[in-house]
């Protein structure tokens, strides 16, 4: 068996393994170990499914008696309650009962809609994580969300529901996209940014080994990354406050995303602007020196992400967009910004004249 | 304000009171002080709405501006994930927040549906439960139990979902159509049956003022059924073993209502008549005596219940309906039977012999 990391998220009688490492796919004696009746259903996606690590599953489970495949079409617009209803159907068909486990074996799409799935298939059902996307395995094995899109909005159907375990593989990484592996290296690096400056710091030192898939060193980052999910969602259960700061380069970030439609940026390349937008203004409030800005702006640089706004985003359609980002209370414009690297904080103690400055400065067609 | 009564349910952080008597539905002050919010929106059928209930519990609560009234068609054919859109897509386009609180106006359909739109809406919303029978105020009122149908089976689709309070106003009963009441007194009943013979005998005592629809009466009814289910989940959440005796009568029932054709017999009545045949097989056993027998049959009969199967039900027709209820395990048929009245237990500790005497006595045309 290849050298694994775990973390343990801590949740009471709902705790739950991540574990990371080469190889975990075909981790028969562990997936089982973590299922409580002998069958399970396997979720998947097209493109996941085109590399073959459902099936990796499906054998290292044994085969296709115990455990089917069902493959939903990819994209975000199927994540809704049609597509649900599939996996339901499917589940009634082959008479599966109270004891099977839903298992998950692609990006965050699929982590939320099976997680989805698990939480209402006759009250609630086990479930498995096999996040395949760098993405998925720094951001979705965490927080128990799961959920759906309605059309007038995204995740407004969803559960609280807990992974039974999540194996964060590595070797599927291997054939992530390159910006698809900068995406994810945006959340990672994010990690660092809001909670952790020593995490920061060896980002800084492991940057090209990370770059380069090393399996060890992606191991290292995914499992830190989630312990400082786990360790700001313990902290903040009811999610009124701290856990915001999970948003940091989000608000910017989801402006980005809608200006420039859906699926031409990437959530984490938007994120990563998004970033280089707060620390900027971290900086401008003079809560950031000008040192430890060039380093965030240099790192999120080096991890093949953006650090500009597309070309032609006005100030007038950020403003207009970040208006009705949820974040937005009473009208004022909440954001997470950083006082220091390490130490994020959300606020709206700021004047609207360096929000300004920040936008201008972002939108302007002077070189970066 | 009237004399009400009332449980506390102990669930720890999500303890919350069932609260019974007359004028329920116009104490304003006591829902708006089980709400996080300000807003709400009420969920009610076509047949409660021309009560008026709906429109009490809104003017009770302000009127339209804070809480706007969804009425839904009437019937299990429409307790499905078609249905829960609408009310997603009513509370999006209303911009409700988290804060919001659905209140559930009506039988069990309403309820199931609006508890689990409340358990998904946006991950969790608070609820409110408002049964306007006597079957939903003694069976809804306590488990959590909230789901949709799927084509391929009951409440398949669901969640545990506790409400943060129930009005059990037993004012809405005086409308209730004579069967519905019996109906709903088939439950009462069983809760004496399965574990409070002082409940069996009070009932007894107070059957006519039941069927008179006595609120102070009726308010006590409703309370000690809720306790003794209550204190049968509490002692048994993970639904593996004794909760299962909530369902005495229901096996046999279940087959009466299918043979039937769902609708043409009640749920309660059908679960009259279960009962009235889980006594028999019990005396038959030895487990139940003569005099005991008796006045359980009585009971049942002066409630306004079924004692029989319905004419035309054969044997064959029992067993085949019986084997594939969800509490048939390895073939084998589990029941809930009698040791005595006040003492149910789930058993399949009888010969086959005595369960074919039991049917062939209830589908024999020789009268009771």
């Amino acid at each position: 068996m290849n050298k694994t990391q775990t973390l343990m998220v801590e949740l009471g009688d709902r705790s739950y393994p991540i574990v990371s490492g080469a190889g975990l796919l075909n981790d028969g004696e562990r997936l089982r170990s973590h299922m409580r009746g002998e069958r399970a259903l396997i979720v998947t996606t097209e493109t996941v499914a085109r590399h073959g690590y459902a099936d990796q599953v499906q054998s290292a489970l044994g085969g296709s008696d115990r455990c089917r495949i069902i493959t939903l079409p990819d994209g975000e617009e199927h994540k809704n309650l049609v597509t649900c209803m599939n996996v339901y159907t499917h589940l009634l068909e082959a008479r599966h009962d109270r004891k099977t486990t839903l298992i998950a074996v692609g990006g965050g799409v699929v982590g939320d809609l099976t997680g989805f799935v698990a939480a209402t298939y006759q009250r609630g059902v086990d479930f498995i994580q096999v996040p395949t996307t760098l993405l998925a395995q720094v951001d979705s094995s965490v927080g128990g969300k799961t959920g759906v899109n309605h059309p007038l909005g995204k995740n407004m159907i969803g559960a609280f529901h807990q992974p039974r375990l999540v194996l964060a593989d590595t070797d599927v990484l291997q054939t992530l996209p390159d910006r698809e592996l900068s995406a994810g290296l945006a959340e990672v690096i994010k990690y660092g940014l809001i909670r952790d400056p020593d995490f920061f710091t060896w980002l800084e030192q492991h940057m090209d080994a990370l770059l380069a898939r090393d399996t060890t060193t992606l191991a290292e980052a995914i499992l830190i990354s989630c312990r400082v999910k786990a360790d700001v969602v313990a902290a903040d259960e009811t999610e009124q406050g701290m856990r915001a700061i999970l948003n940091l380069g989000h608000t910017f970030g989801h402006a980005i995303e809608t200006a420039s439609g859906y699926g031409n940026w990437l959530h984490g390349e938007a994120v990563g602007a998004g970033m280089a937008m707060a620390a900027w203004m971290s900086h401008e409030l003079g809560w950031l020196d000008t040192a430890h800005h060039d380093r965030v702006i240099a790192l999120i640089r080096r991890a093949g992400l953006p650090v500009e706004a597309p070309t032609g985003m006005t100030t007038e359609r950020f403003m207009e967009l970040m208006a009705v980002d949820k974040k937005a209370q009473d009208g004022r414009i909440r954001l997470v910004l950083q006082q220091g690297i390490g130490h994020a904080v959300v606020t709206d103690a700021f004047s609207p004249e360096v929000l300004s400055r920040t936008l201008a400065r972002f939108t302007s067609p002077a070189p970066a």
